[in-house]
């Protein structure tokens, strides 16, 4: 992974003080010439599941962008974690 | 998610031709006061067992990097496909 794409994720201070717990996911499927045409849109189901095993999702604060490019595609999933307010208006929903 | 951190990716040209297909995943988990310590540690088997049933995986071109941050920690997950060449090579290992 390109360093430029590490640096700003790591030196993306969080927002003091980090009151919300934040989940980003990135992936980029660079296809080559016999790749998978919709390998990200195949994951991001699979990808989301996974998550909501360990994480409480609100639909509401899941943000997923898909894109599909000619050779690179990037599928994107920001989440914000609800906290124990919202927990309980999640539960409730 | 910061469009600094999609332009980098999207901006990035696939080196021209693609020869090799690769897929780069990247979770940034920011905790805030109460997020789970490893979330991104038990994400990361479960990430790759769903990769790996949609593409072949070889575990010599699997790169997998977590760092854990006091607030972000940076799960990167780096695989490059084997083309048909290699995909022998790993069914026969």
């Amino acid at each position: 992974m390109s360093m430029g794409l590490l640096r700003l994720l790591r030196g993306k201070k969080a927002s003091a003080p980090v009151a919300r717990e934040r989940l980003q996911i990135l992936l980029a499927h660079e296809r080559g010439m016999r790749g998978q045409p919709d390998l990200l849109g195949v994951l991001r189901e699979e990808i989301l599941a996974v998550v909501s095993k360990h994480v409480m999702l609100d639909p509401t604060k899941v943000v997923v962008r898909l894109e599909r490019g000619d050779e690179v595609s990037t599928l994107e999933v920001d989440i914000e974690v609800p906290n124990d307010i919202d927990r309980k208006r999640v539960a409730v929903a």
